[in-house]
Order: structure tokens, then C-alpha cells, then sequence
């Protein structure tokens, strides 16, 4: 059986070792490279296989059809262009290419179940960002049945495993840090994935200003957003709303339980529930978003999108 | 040197335990008797020295001059009465006797910066749960200045370590299900200290709703709550209203950066920071407020209230 | 295409629900039911999937032609014995068949590697506890060369994850007891294991005392096991021997450096490394081997037995 | 009442941190001075009071009665000199004066239960590693009553919290890295310490081998020693000899149930077991032995030989 060659870019990193992992199991493609500027010439132990890390300046591009880059933050963006002009197409995990970065609006987001069809079409795709999957999930079918309280605030308190934070050696995320504690961080609104969120809700239409509100956990994996949403008027059955939407998604779940990070690590899924706040004046939700950081939050989404990309069957190598 | 003899009943749980080594290195006290039902007969090391547990129904309550109710709430309030009966003074750990019950309005809520002078002069002191102290201390300045925007909601998303959820063996507790996990519980205000904190905040004259989400840390130990808090108008430079608020405090600390759990574990304070919001219409505080909760949130606190009650240094044997 | 029905019982344990997650991944096989006593009624998620447990006694066990028994010790070996008279294969996960048992020595012990061809002809199959898995394949090369110093006392020290020591709301395995601790258990060789060890052993001609001492970590899955063993003499590039008798094996591994939990969780393999201790008048080997409890140490290879008793590929759903 | 003044020297480790809180809370102690090189300038939370580092180049060392230096192994020796020369007494933490080094064997090996007398008449004292503390400290009435089987090899496994491989940001004690795992470092005999118990143990009359394993737990805090000890002949109630050893030691515990991280962690104690392994031809004792590394290990036995050394009750500001 024919496997279409992909390549990684930033492959020491957690979200490039992830991708590296699925590729490794899919069953329609194979890793022609997996390249890092950090810890070239160092071997990953990849689904019981080695594989060596390759210099980044000595990639020959031209031997993927298509390149995920894992590559951090400033630096992406001229590597997406050096694969395009090799020949290759382009899932880029990085912040360069997402909206409200004033870049290119011909650039699909690459939230899946938001613009699938447009990815389907693309030569160049933006990941999103972990934190915005995770909320964005959990807020558009009230966005898209206006239902969110005009105006109103809505208030993001979410908590992330520390492979959300990368993989270098900072003495605030040693373990002996960040065992048994608990901590907040750019607080006040200061999150470098906020304009990703308010961007992707300005497009659809909800006029709403959020206060993300970011934390540590003292877990390797997984993101759990709590959203407190004003809503325009009281919901019997708010879980039903996405009970609909998510029907005929793959990796779209409801619970009525509380979803925790359990329910979702390693697996490329978003699993939410909706529940009404009782004793309120004004009808209020508590939206709760789960997903794994580098799966749905990174590298499975990422697979996902070159799974549109490449003609392949969306779901394929990826875990559910 | 004469210490004064205070017995402990409930002392097989986390708190009782903290209770008894708190009494232990006290200077003024000494541990007259550490009664359970669960585990009699049972031996607690006690700062180096073993504690054998009682039956709570052979207790000699008479022989302590005060007596400390860590039992479980709806059992603890008729073990006050026989303490009262047995002349000791008591402060009861239990929700029983707190606001928000309906119970005797007289006794005080041992919330000690809030009452102290009541409690200087009770008999019994309802203490304050774990996630009240946090959330209220964090809160008093601003219903104290009136800066709670009347009829707005307070979105308070709060997180726990386990100790906080008792000692009782439930599967869902147990560290094959709590590591690697993060999860929220009594969502949509269904958590039973929400009346408490209502009910303070209340007599405070704020009039806004609460919508308080817990969740269980994979820690043991400590409490951190995330408020977002509209305000009657914009605020320059927020912390200083907990400074001047806190500044006789010996236990309340403020804090530029987040506070967090490992500023505060195994320490009898709450530690709070107060960051503007930025890009919003609405004026929006970030408070974060940080306790263990076995300390403020519980032990500490007794003893804190205790200290009072007896005429002792308020923080004699009280960890900063 | 055809997929073969299998059957789990015990499968709310920790042990089940892995084989549960594992049969649903398979390409070859379909879960004909899965039961359990404690918790029957009760769904499980596995892979995307919701699992309803049946009652034990409920079960239909002719309706698979293999079945999984995971159920306590004690428990399994009669219900071995109905699933054999309802005509189906079984893999008894359980202690009651193994070898040191003074059980029937015409079931093959499970150690796959070892028994290859026997477990291919077998109805009933014992499969080997997690840490004689660890140990037998770390020591084997050793015994069969004949290098073990006769006489010779065998020092392992092997700490196991939580998921280890079941699913039942035991006190002692609360997250609140067992995070931030490491504590030793069965000192002295009592630990139940043992017999089954030594039998192996002695049937390899082994000549060896074995000091077996266990430890609880405060993760949930992944055994390590580390062996001070004396040679008959001293040997250059140790690791030389473990390299040749692993070679042609999917699931045996070999590492320069020493195994750690995170090189094997969620894989079905062994990894193994061996170390000349320096500065020694007795030549002395540590042999360092690694598993998941849950994988190897149990459902994994109790899926492998399983793939050769159905004639199906060995490797078959196993994930390395 | 009269503080006697004391500094640290590399206050921002681990250690050196653990020390200044000690010292803050120590009823006849102050600090004079906290210095780094690394983080010079940054101020640090001891016991609820702010502390500034000062550079280390900066600190004027005569304004300390004693100084402890918490410096890297090779940098300390220089900065005990200075010390020395302006007149302050000093404990080494570091390596560098250990026995097994080849240094002035005039320096007493602060291992205090050993040596209490020469500690008292001491100017300069090299404190102990952390796992000699543990080992030696288990390993010493088997000595002192010439139970060591002549030659027998002593097998011994032990692991530590992170905080034992110190606060520099290395990519392998990165939180991501560390939790979920387990794993063996210096493997063969490779770790520095070695020659520290071997140099003690020879003393003492001892005449074994010892292959040592270290492990990294994914814990903050504790050491706990495992050892498979060979003995000249069978005893029948082995913890006597322990309790007859400790019996007027403020800081020795002996425990018949196995030592844990939790009894000891935060306590200036150390903690032994010791069980007879069953079904042996070589009598073979078990002795299990647990410090907490930061105080017994490090901080907290340097202060208890700066209390001797100062003329201070030895117990003096030590938790137990």
C-alpha cells in the first residue's frame, strides 16, 4: 500500500513528537523527515521505532507533500513559506498564520468542524491554538443560535497540563515547581491566544467580551475550560443545543457528567457539557470544554486537517 | 509553663489530624483527648509522638477547657451541645452552625478578621469552610467600598486539593482516578457552601449573584479561587484597597504576581492579587485568592478562633 | 470482515477495562460482553464507546470463543472452568493457575516469549502477574547462559504504579495517601508473587535465593524493576546477551540506557538494560526492566497469548 | 533575648532556601545575610517575610557568627576559607570536605549521631550527602555489632524527590518530563556519594561491597533507602538493635511498619525499618530507612551541628 510522505518540522518539541507518534500509526502516511534546529542529530523513540532528528537548514523539503510545522512562534511563518515553494502543502501549528494576527485572511483556520470545507480546498492551513479549541467548541452553537447575551462578559477560567507550556528548560516549570501546586498566569486579559478567540467569535457574529483567565495544573497533559455565559433567556435543555450540532461529528462529544481530562487525553476529541446555574437573575450557563492539549489542542487536529488536505478519510490515524 | 487543655473530636479525618499537630507545638496548650468513631483504638503520629484516637463516646468532654468539632457536618452540632453542657467552650469545624443554615443567628462566624471582636467573646464559634474563607476574603474590600456592581454576577471558579475532600475511602478519590486528571463538581451552583458565602456576603450589603464552579486538583492540599468581579467603575491600582484592608492583618497577605498554592500550603494565611481586566466595557476585576485548606481553611483558622476564646495570642502556634 | 467474539469478565477493574479499550481497537476481534459484579449496570467509555456491564451471573459465555477472565483471585479459576464447558478458550488473568500455585502444570504459564508454542495449543492459559513479567524477562537470559552465581542471592527492589493494586476504595490508596509518599509493602518476601517467581526460576535451573521487595509510586500505571544479581563471573558488554535473546521478539527490548516508566506506558513491551556494577569483589549485574503493569503485566500480554491461541498475528491490536 | 547572627551562602538552591527558613523561625538564630550568584537581587518569601539575595561577591562574611555554605560542590571550599578567615565558624553542605574526597581529615563528618562530640569542638564541619544520611544511618548498629557478613555484598536501591537534584532548569527535571515516571540514574556504582558511606562504613570496621542505585521519584521531597543487607548470622527481633542504638537520639526513629516519605518529610528525623527475609539459606536482613532530603538530608542536619557548634540546645528550631 502507497503511504503519502509528510514531514515535521520542529519535531523535538511535545506537539512535533505527538505528530511524529501518529504518523508513525497512520496508515496512509510516513514520516519523510523529522526535523528540529534544537536537539538535531538526537533520536526519538517513536511508537517502538528510532528515529533520528535531522537538522533543520538540511531538510529537503521537496521529499513531503505535505509539512507540518511545529515550529515556534516568529520563526514558522518563513519555513511555511519554504515548503510552499518546494512543492509541499502546509498545516502550520504556530500562532504566524492565525486570525487576529492581521496576516493572510485566505488562510483557513484550521478548526475543523468550523471550516471544513474551506480545508478540504487548502494548500495552507492555521492550527488553532489549544486553549481557543477548547472554548471555541464549547461556545459556537450558542454563538450560531444567538444566544449569547449581547454585550455581556464571559468569563474563561481554564487550566492546562504543562506540555501546553513547551519544552524548555524553564526553572518555573521544573517539577519541583510545579508539583502540588496551582497557579494562574497572564492574568488580566494578557494571553497571546485571545485575539485567536475574539477573531473567530467577532466572525460569527457574538458581540461579547471575555476575560481568559489562564492556569498551571500539575498534570503532563490536557486543558479543561469552565465558561461562565450570559445568555439572552433560559434553556431547559441547554446540553441539547450541542447534542445537535455535534451529531454527526467525529470527534465532537457531549456528556452530561462534568467532562474530565481523563475522558479525553490521548484522544483527538473536544467533549463539553452545558449546565444552568441555578438561583440567577440573569439565565446564566456553565459551558465546560475538554480536550488534550496535543492531540485535538495540537497535533491531532493538525493530522486531522492534512487528513482533509491529502484526500484522505478525516479520521484516519487518529485516536478516538 | 501551664497549657491549657483542648481536646479534638473527629480527629481520624485531615482536619482533626492538622488540629492535633497544630496543639502538639502550641506553646499554650496541650491536647487533653483526640477522639474518632471511625478508627478508636487507631495511633496518630503527632509531631513525633503518638496519639492514640478515642471513642467519641468515651470522651471525658469535661476535661478540656475548649473542644475543637472536626466531626462530619449533621453529627457535629449535638456534640457541641455536650461539650457546652460539659462546660468547655467549642469551636465547631462543621457546617452545622454557619450563616446560611438557618441555625442560632447568635453564634459567630469565626471568619476571624471579619468578627474578632464576637468571637473574643463566645462561647462557640461556627467555623468557616475552606471555600468561603477563600472567596470572602477576597471579596470584603471590595463590598466594603461598595464596588461591586449591584446586580452583577460574580463568576467565582475555584479549585481544591483532595485533603479537602475528606479521608473517607470513595472510589472516585482514590490516586489511580485523581493523578493526571482535573474535573469540576457540583456545577450549576449545586455546591453546599454556596449559602454561607451568600449569606455573608449578603449582610456585607452586596447584592450580586454568585455562580462558584469547584474542581478537584490532583494536589493534596491547598485552594485557589479565580473571581471575575464587575465593578461600579474602572479602578487604578486595585491591590491597594487589600493592602490598606489587610494591613494590621498578621494572616492576610497581598501579592502582585498570582498568587499560589505553594505561597501558601502548610501556612495559616490567605494570600490575594487583583488585576484590572483589560479590553473590556464592562469594569471587570481578576481576584485571586489562595489558602490551604486545612490551615485557614480549616485547622488554622480553629485554632486562630481558639487563640481568641482564650485569651491567648491570636497567633500563638499559628505556621506564617 | 470477520471479527472473532471475546468475552471479558472483571471488567471494571483496572485490568478489564484496558482489555475492554484493547478488543475495541483490534482488527480481528469484536467484545461479545463484558462483565463484572461490583459495578454491573454501570457504562464504561472505551474508545469513543460506550461499554454497559453486565452481571456476572447474567452472562451468556458461550457467545465467545475466547474469554478474558480478570477477575479476583480466588474468584477466576471457577469461572474458568464454566467458560471451558460453555466451549470457550480462556486467558486467566488471575493468580489461581499460575505456576507455585500447586495447580494443574498442564496449563502453559502465559510468559509468552517463553512458551510460545504451548500457549499456541492451549485452552487455557495462566497469565503471569505484572512484576514476575518484569522480573522473569530481565533475569532469563542469565539462566538459560547459566551465568547466575549459584547460591547467590538476587536483591530486587520494584516499585509499581497505583493501577497495580486494584480498583477497590481502599483508605491506604487514596490520592490524599499516596501523592508526594513512596513507601515499601510485603517486606520480607511476603508478597504473593514470589512463588510464582521462583517456580519459573527453578524450572530454568536457577539456583538463586530471591529478596523481593515492592514499592508503591505515586503514579498510576508502569512497573520498574531494579536486580542486583551475582554472576558466576565477570562478563564485558553484558547487555550483548539480552540483545541476542530479544532479537527476533516484537514486544523485548534492549536500552543503552536505563528503562524508565514513560519509555513503556501504554506499550506492550519489556525494556530491559544491564549494567556492570563497578568496584565489586563478587562480578554483579543490575539488570534495570520495565513494563506497563497494565499492558505487558497484564491485558496486553494476556491479548498476546490470546492473538496465538486464536491464531491470529501475535502482535495483532498491541500497541508498541 | 539575644539572636546570635548567621548567613547562607547559595540561599537560592533548594537547600540554601530550606536553611534561611529554618533560621527565620530558629529561637536563637537570625539571618545576616542570603547570598547567590544566580539569582542575586531576587527576593525570596521565608516564613511569610521577605528575604533579598544579595551577590555573593557582595557579602560582608564577618557579620555572621557562623556561615552555612550551600554552595556547588567545588565552588564551596573557597568560600569556607573566606568565611573562616573573617572569623565565622561554618557548615559545608557541599561535597567538597566529605571523607572519600581526599581531604583534611581534621574535619569532622557532620553526620551528628556519629560524631556529636567532635561536631561540638568543631570550626569547620562538611555535612553529609543526603543519601549517606539515609544509608549510613540504617547501616551503623549493624556495624558497630559486627553483623555485616565479611565480603557480603549490600544491595541497595533508593530514590529521591526532585528537589534532590537541585533548581537548575535542566530539561530532564522538567515537570512534563518527571511526573508519571520512574527511573534509575548512576547505574553501576557511577554515583558521587559512593565514596562518602564506603569511607564511613570502612571506619566503622565494615567489610562489603555495596552496589548503590539511586532513583528520581516524582515527588518534591524525601529519600527513602531500601537495602538487601547480608548478615553474619540470623537475628531474631532485628529492629531491637535499632531501638537500642536510638534510644536517647532526639532525630532516630525506629517504626515496625515500613518508613514512608510522609512520616518523615518536613521533619529533622530519620526513620528505619528493619525485617528479616524469609526463605533465605543467607541470613538476610531488610532494612528500609527514610529522611526527608532537604532537612535531615541537607538544611535541618546543618543546623542541628550549627545548634552543637554554637553551644545551642542541638534540637533548637529543628521540626520533628
Amino acid at each position: 500500500m502507497h503511504r503519502i510522505p509528510v514531514g515535521v518540522l520542529g519535531a523535538s518539541g511535545y506537539a512535533g513528537r505527538e505528530l511524529c507518534g501518529l504518523i508513525a500509526r497512520h496508515p496512509g502516511l510516513q514520516l519523510a523527515f523529522a526535523a528540529a534546529n534544537e536537539r538535531a542529530g538526537d533520536c526519538l523513540n517513536v511508537a517502538g521505532r528510532t528515529v533520528r532528528l535531522e537538522a533543520l537548514a538540511d531538510v529537503a523539503l521537496s521529499r513531503a507533500a505535505l509539512v507540518f510545522s511545529a515550529l515556534p512562534h516568529g520563526v514558522s511563518s518563513s519555513w511555511v513559506a519554504r515548503a510552499r515553494a518546494a512543492g509541499a502543502k502546509v498545516v502550520d501549528l504556530s500562532a504566524d498564520l492565525r486570525p487576529g494576527t492581521g496576516t493572510d485572511l485566505s488562510i483557513p483556520y484550521g478548526l475543523t468542524e468550523l471550516n471544513r470545507d474551506r480545508v478540504r480546498q487548502a494548500d495552507v492551513v492555521a492550527n488553532p491554538g489549544c486553549y481557543p479549541t477548547a472554548i471555541l467548541m464549547g461556545l459556537l452553537p450558542l454563538a450560531k443560535h444567538d444566544l449569547l447575551a449581547p454585550g455581556g462578559t464571559i468569563a474563561v477560567s481554564a487550566a492546562s497540563g504543562t506540555t501546553g507550556a513547551g519544552s524548555s528548560a524553564r526553572p518555573d516549570l521544573l517539577f519541583s515547581e510545579v508539583a502540588e501546586d496551582f497557579r494562574a498566569y497572564g492574568v488580566g486579559n494578557g494571553h497571546r491566544h485571545l485575539p485567536e478567540m475574539r477573531s473567530v467569535l467577532a466572525e460569527l457574529g457574538a458581540d461579547n467580551d471575555i476575560v481568559f483567565t489562564p492556569h498551571l495544573l500539575p498534570v503532563a497533559r490536557g486543558i479543561l475550560a469552565t465558561m461562565i455565559v450570559p445568555l439572552t433567556h433560559q434553556i431547559d435543555d441547554p446540553l441539547e443545543l450541542w447534542r445537535a450540532a455535534f451529531a454527526d461529528e467525529p470527534f465532537l462529544e457531549t456528556s452530561v457528567e462534568p467532562p474530565t481530562l481523563r475522558d479525553v487525553t490521548r484522544r483527538n476529541v473536544v467533549r463539553v457539557s452545558a449546565t444552568v446555574a441555578r438561583d440567577m437573575r440573569q439565565p446564566t450557563l456553565i459551558v465546560l470544554s475538554a480536550i488534550d492539549n496535543l492531540m485535538k489542542g495540537a497535533a491531532g487536529q493538525a493530522l486531522q486537517n492534512a487528513n482533509l488536505m491529502l484526500g484522505l478519510d478525516e479520521t484516519a490515524g487518529l485516536p478516538v
